[in-house]
């Protein structure tokens, strides 16, 4: 075990609760909304792990949350960062805890914990995952918000038993993973992108329709799809006009589920008909949620396959940047700002 | 069998399809929309029947539909009207339609069929209930619409597991059988009106809760009602920024099932948080759907349990006028200015 300091270094939240707005996962400035700050190292209780961070991943969802608009109140003086990855370095008391000493695992955050922008994160046993030996640690650090939600959302695609669905956020990392794994799955796959040259990276990856919202001839080329393919289910992490389009062309019993809301727009209700004689339904979707109605054993089995396909090479992590923590507070913003190339990881120590 | 005449007057549609408008169920005069004709009374094949009308109904899907804004396009010169009650009089060589001939009926439109604002409709078999010879034919002629979806949505709220429910458009007749029909179940009921004056019958029906939408202190009244009650379904038949604010004030977990659009108004999808966070639902309930998905047992027993409750007097259609076909060209637009006083009936003969 590594000597524990009793001080580190942490990208803490300036600000309490929720802000009111929601003008979505983008930043000018890091320090708009963060201070690096150093604040004493927390000490795990009963089921609560502390990790010595490697990586720390930067996801919409921080984004979403450290502006206030995301669906938990920040709490003031504590680190962000929702996922990353490292050394188990202390345990709770614990069997849960104690088993996971010393084990370089991934992590996320959980309520009630600290977040993973710091040189340590306290987190819950079962907030963290143990890796497979082979396993990068860019790979680790994204493993379970973006791997975990493609693999869990085309699960509900094959078990709602529909052949097909549409994707928005194409060409997100999310986007790329479900790619792959609608390919494996046999899934018919609609997607969305927003930029001409997003097209040919996703249809490389075997998705069979690759639609531009911003196209003129978007809604022709969408009616088209949607009759072709007849995708049952939207995954949607957008939720704007476009999202709402794609949902009234698609066909009778269509789900659209949310799980993510990068656009600000807030797109009026369907129309009656679409819920009603068409039996479409709107709902929504989170791993949070998702991992604590799983099984331990089925969470289990989902990590191993998520973990099986990076270390196979059939999945990867596209990095675009690594910024230490202080590199973060002044370059985030901009690092972020080409998201599509790749993820901003950050390297507390 | 009485005699068939070869003609009969009906009211029946002047536009073809739909009209892409999206103003509600109101009119301002019926010619605008039906004429009163003289045509060909139609024969029934296969599984189809005849109905003489008795009495027939005046819902607010009638007047959807022959504006153009139904979920199903108009046939011109077809008759309007989804629902009424009367005799078969002829039948189609299938057995199914044979074994009506002669029995007092509730009816219901089917696809391909003829309507029920005339004094003959053509329907399919299963689109006729057979009637409880106790039941009255103001009863018989509002049985389906109301009653069966009363019946079949209290049936989902016991279902989800839910203690309790939102209704708007609590003083409708619906809205009064359904509070009906939660006292009996012991269901928690929460209903929105519009005026002050339809308070004191709802909570005479048994409603714990009533908030009127229009007054001021509706913002608070329902955060107070949310938080005693506790409800997790809205059965919604106005799906307006009222029903929105609603729904964002219910309980994790909640399902907003739209079954009606009384506004026209187009409230915009609630906020990612909503959806995600709190694994909230949106979906429609239609009637139809309902009917063709239940088995052939279980709708009989519904609809006999819904006769049982009217012929016991537990249950009553509230009456407001009864018109003959030519009153009704002139003068049901007034006769409806006053719906939440009780039902228009149309008498075609």
């Amino acid at each position: 075990m590594p000597d524990i300091p009793a001080k580190m270094r942490a990208l803490v939240l300036k600000q309490d609760g929720y802000s009111g707005t929601a003008t979505g996962p983008s930043i000018e400035h890091l320090s708009d909304w963060c201070a690096l700050a150093e604040i004493p190292v927390p000490q795990p209780k009963a089921s609560e792990v502390l990790v010595r961070i490697g990586l720390a991943n930067v996801n919409p969802s921080d984004l979403h949350y450290i502006k206030g608009e995301y669906g938990q109140p920040r709490r003031k003086g504590v680190p962000a960062g929702f996922e990353g990855m490292g050394e188990v370095v202390a345990a709770g008391e614990d069997e849960a805890a104690q088993k996971l000493l010393g084990q370089r695992v991934a992590v996320s955050a959980s309520r009630g914990g600290s977040g993973v922008w710091a040189e340590y994160a306290l987190t819950d046993a079962r907030a963290v995952v143990p890796l497979h030996p082979k396993l990068s640690d860019a790979d680790a650090a994204a493993l379970i918000v973006n791997p975990m939600t493609a693999w869990a959302m085309l699960d509900l695609v094959r078990q709602a038993g529909a052949k097909g669905f549409v994707m928005t956020a194409g060409a997100s990392q999310l986007g790329k993973l479900m790619a792959r794994l609608a390919k494996e799955m046999g899934l018919a796959c609609v997607a969305t992108v927003r930029r001409e040259e997003h097209r040919s990276p996703l249809e490389g990856l075997g998705v069979g329709t690759v639609l531009n919202t911003e196209r003129d001839d978007f809604d022709e080329m969408l009616v088209a799809a949607m009759r072709q393919v007849q995708p049952t289910i939207l995954l949607d992490a957008v939720a704007d006009r476009h999202s709402a389009e794609i949902f009234a062309a698609m066909p009778a019993g269509a789900r659209w589920v949310i799980y993510g809301k990068l656009s600000p727009e807030a797109p009026a209700l369907p129309n009656l008909g679409q819920m009603v004689f068409m039996r479409k339904k709107i709902e929504g979707f989170w791993l949070t949620e998702w991992m604590a109605r799983a099984s331990p054993e089925s969470r289990r089995a989902a990590f191993e396959k998520v973990q099986e396909r990076f270390v196979s090479g059939a999945w990867k992590t596209d990095v675009a940047a690594t910024l230490s923590l202080d590199e973060a507070l002044d370059g985030l913003a901009e690092a972020l700002s080409g998201l599509n190339r790749g993820k901003v990881l950050i390297k507390p120590s």
